[in-house]
């Protein structure tokens, strides 16, 4: 409950997951789900979710889910990022559900499946695995 | 001319791209560079560029560097996507510079650098890998 | 059963997997598993199997679960492949197993796990993303 | 001069790259080249190099890339590694150059360039980027 408290603020305090728009949806050690609803600012030219949108929400979504399984004052940082297109992201929200497989004092590496829901229907549009680096959380202003 | 002309146009159309603020700098056959001001709907919580705005960049400047090397109708869509954060993304703006390093009827491979640029200092914040699918240019309207 | 005659068949044949000694456990459309047990060509310094062995493995057993999904005639061939060392390969054997998770007429995606196995216990130690295109199979001979 | 001979060493002592026959040709700091000449073992079916013997020899060069920008007793081992196949590697050699784009206390990126050498040409047949992490060197025997 905490953690998704928390998750939940740093998302809507500012910056591209703001903006974007980007809800925390659950969150256990390791496990992290979130979503981003359609709308234009999202979208490439055929009306779908951007593929660049798609990779930010994995990669924030990755760094919650690592950061989870860390010490307090310690975060997770993206290192590199892959990511697998596989369907048109069409529907009108993507969740992203991060699981943590790997978690260490320097490393962290995470799954991620982002999912195209439209109406009852999910479907996987994008895989990706992400490594990220364990380092000291910055200090807010 | 006309294909910087082209490229511009498209990404300034609409969506993510156009949202941001996406602006074209050359394009040349196999050669795109893009640039991206700062503003905080693509900043994450340290105040530097979002690394999923970096990958929506590099995505982007992928796909134009890879369709100028197509024939007339066809464009490129990523498969996937590979991305090493180098360096933070602090500057004032990040320009992607993508190379296409094969072009084939199926297949794209697409190299990415991207920088951040804090007066007349240009700092590589980035590199991608982009391997994308030429498919028919989707009808307009 | 075919399935796993042609496939052992294909990986005992010559080259690479011949001289590893690859074997394949187990095979069904979509998911292959495969096995290679330790010996000092398949090492590196450490006396661990060399990463660039898992790589193979896993590459080898992404092609072979993903042209378990293809028509007859149609071979699946390596675009990219994307692997995380997550552990150690200290065990008597590895396994890989791969699964498709997307199959269609230009390409495919595989995950694979690639896990250490010492007595009784498995451990992961790479797990891996491939993404193929479909070919006419070569002819032989 | 004294980095080559301690590569080739370590190169050429045990395991994979001592029975694949790996060559170290060129070292300088965050640059090696290496080179590996076609043998059975090394192929695949169709009688070219086998995708995985090309990400291990790019797996051996990016660690000795790293490893050359390092303190003295620190050793870079791969974390995780990508690879985009370019053009079948048909040649009687492939080489392989490696340069190393980041190197720091915890982590270096390497990327490296796998070419096919038929007579007196050479054509990439491979790209790769590999990130590593910055270990103590283990004891030797």
């Amino acid at each position: 409950m905490e953690m998704l408290d928390l998750l939940q603020k740093v998302t809507a305090a500012s910056g591209f997951t703001h903006s974007a728009g980007v809800e925390v949806v659950a969150a256990d050690v390791g496990n992290v789900t979130m979503e981003l609803a359609k709308k234009p600012a999202l979208l490439q030219f055929s009306g779908f979710f951007h593929g660049g949108v798609l990779a930010g929400l994995a990669d924030h979504c990755a760094g919650a889910a690592a950061t989870t399984t860390l010490a307090p004052g310690k975060i997770a940082v993206t290192v590199d990022l892959h990511i697998n297109y596989l369907a048109p992201a069409n529907g009108e929200k993507i969740t992203a559900t991060a699981k943590c497989v790997q978690t260490g004092s320097t490393l962290c590496v995470v799954s991620v499946a982002v999912s195209s829901i439209r109406g009852n229907e999910a479907t996987v549009c994008a895989i990706a695995t992400v490594t990220l680096r364990v380092v000291d959380m910055p200090r807010m202003g």
